[in-house]
């Protein structure tokens, strides 16, 4: 029977040291791939902090700078920002599956927006080959989290932390109840979904509009909520992607527009990331949360005339302001 | 029979102090109203000098702080931004009107958009009354003019400079020769169409793409013209305005959006006056050029999705970001 105690994290950013962490307080193996020299010191020399709103912790979790450092692991969380492209992907991947084939651990992608599963499997292709890498347990899931990064070493976790997740392809029998138990016994609900797909585009019915015009308008989610014609935009955003959704199959719940604005005016004049990505001039995770879901619907033949406008203006303003489109995809 | 030798201008900025200056150096009675206190000095001091491709020239007209102290006019220009607002419109014309009724002098707007004579002619009918403010001669004209300020009194003049008029309401009997022939006196192309309405319509199938995603994408014209993706939106943009403009009984030149297009090439990395006025954080004139014409299309009921948006992001970011909206004015 599938175990899964020996953890790995792709990209340990804010989200991937939380979850990281939080499974090495609870007593497993646990490996971060840490980009930034200052933090991996930080973590090797004092631990990884964290301050929790479920309660401060202290952690010594093993820190690779290479993914080729990885002991074989049962599970690989992919908390790599969306915009990274598919050859850097193949390149962080291809030791762990090279190691670890045919037992390869199972690939979980915590990334925003859609295509993130489908890039990780033709990744895994790329590496192994098409029958073997079609081998490679792929599970995707939406972490609904506030975490953020202060000092080297240490995380910050103010809201939230459960997940939806779902196979992508080729589950491990006896996986999912496995990997739920790990979360569970790490504190963390990870609720395992009928529909991955359906539960991504219920995230983006919110993500699409308010990150968009994050960076489009400038607007922050109380600047939307508070202009007529912001609002009426949003809301129209929101059923275009509700409308792409049932052309993929995925119907969500009646009344999810309205739930998300009721939910948005608690939230104040928070900013998106991509919004505060577009300001600080970093990459934006345009191609998942924008050009992929824009891209479906183009296939399908669902009219988003809001959202081609917007995934226009989004992508040249990133282009115009900081010399790169985060992952330019040209849809349709 | 009607004469035209006693010009006043109403806002002289670039554009006002150049044709107040060509009909002054015609030898014509000409007025400006000039709100910059160091520019009405340097003219009243030192003349107002026009550097032009048509050959430089000095003249000295008067210039005047308030528009009580226009002596009896023939023809007032109207070289105002369109970000007046109503209520400064009536402060401005009372006097003229009041003093002048019922010979009022033709009010000629060269403001940019659609909605200023109609703003013009409620002016009057508030000053006036409805019934003698319709008796008051009202004309419109689209200014292709390259102008810009350099030092107090001094007006660079770098391209074009013809006008395309029409008249509004209560055209004087024999005035259109009139005008024209004092215009064509002072060596300027004063054309009288048929339909203004037509071509203030064919000057936005311009105006609204550029100006529009000067401001939403921060792109200038060959921004515009270099992504597949904001081109495409600027001919999107230009189709609708179109439609607008049939269903206002306007039928534009046939291939007037590849004209266009093409026309824009020669142009290069060319910033509309509504960037530059968004980047300096001045009003912009949101409400003639994009919000006029989305609330006549939203009233014949002509489909114009990307206007929408683009109209709505604009408002959002002259607001968001400068603090007003640049004469808001909510449309459909």
């Amino acid at each position: 029977v599938f175990k899964v105690g020996r953890f790995g994290v792709l990209g340990a950013g804010a989200l991937g040291c939380f979850y990281g962490g939080r499974l090495a307080a609870a007593g497993y193996e646990v490996s971060l791939h840490v980009r930034q020299a200052a933090w991996r010191e930080a973590i090797q020399q004092r631990g990884l902090k964290v301050s929790s709103i479920d309660g401060d912790f202290q952690v010594q979790p093993v820190v690779v700078t290479h993914t080729e450092e990885f002991e074989p692991l049962d599970l690989l969380i992919i908390g790599l920002k969306a915009t990274v492209d598919l050859g850097t992907l193949v390149a962080l991947l291809r030791p762990v599956l090279v190691k670890q084939a045919p037992k390869c651990p199972v690939l979980f992608t915590l990334q925003n927006g859609l295509g993130n599963e489908e890039m990780v499997a033709e990744a895994c292709d790329m590496i192994l080959g098409r029958s073997e890498g079609a081998s490679v347990p792929i599970a995707g899931g939406i972490a609904f989290l506030c975490s953020n990064r202060g000092e080297p070493g240490h995380v910050i976790h103010s809201a939230h932390g459960w997940i939806k997740a779902g196979w992508h392809r080729s589950p491990i029998p006896f996986g999912t109840v496995a990997i739920v138990d790990a979360f569970a016994r790490a504190g963390l609900s990870c609720e395992w979904v009928d529909s991955l797909l359906a539960a991504r585009y219920e995230k983006l019915v919110w993500n699409i509009p308010f990150n968009g015009l994050g960076v489009a308008a400038g607007a922050n989610v109380a600047d939307v909520l508070e202009s007529p014609r912001l609002r009426e935009l949003a809301r129209t955003l929101m059923m275009e992607v509700v409308a792409t959704a049932q052309a993929e199959q995925c119907s969500l719940p009646s009344g999810v527009v309205e739930d998300m604005m009721q939910r948005s005016r608690a939230m104040g004049p928070y900013r998106t990331s991509m919004q505060i990505d577009h300001e600080l001039g970093r990459p934006l995770e345009i191609r998942s949360i924008l050009g992929e879901p824009l891209g479906r619907a183009n296939q399908w033949g669902v009219p988003v005339p809001a959202l081609e406008v917007l995934f226009t203006l989004v992508q040249s303003r990133a282009r115009l302001f900081h010399g790169r489109a985060g992952g330019y995809w040209h849809a349709g």
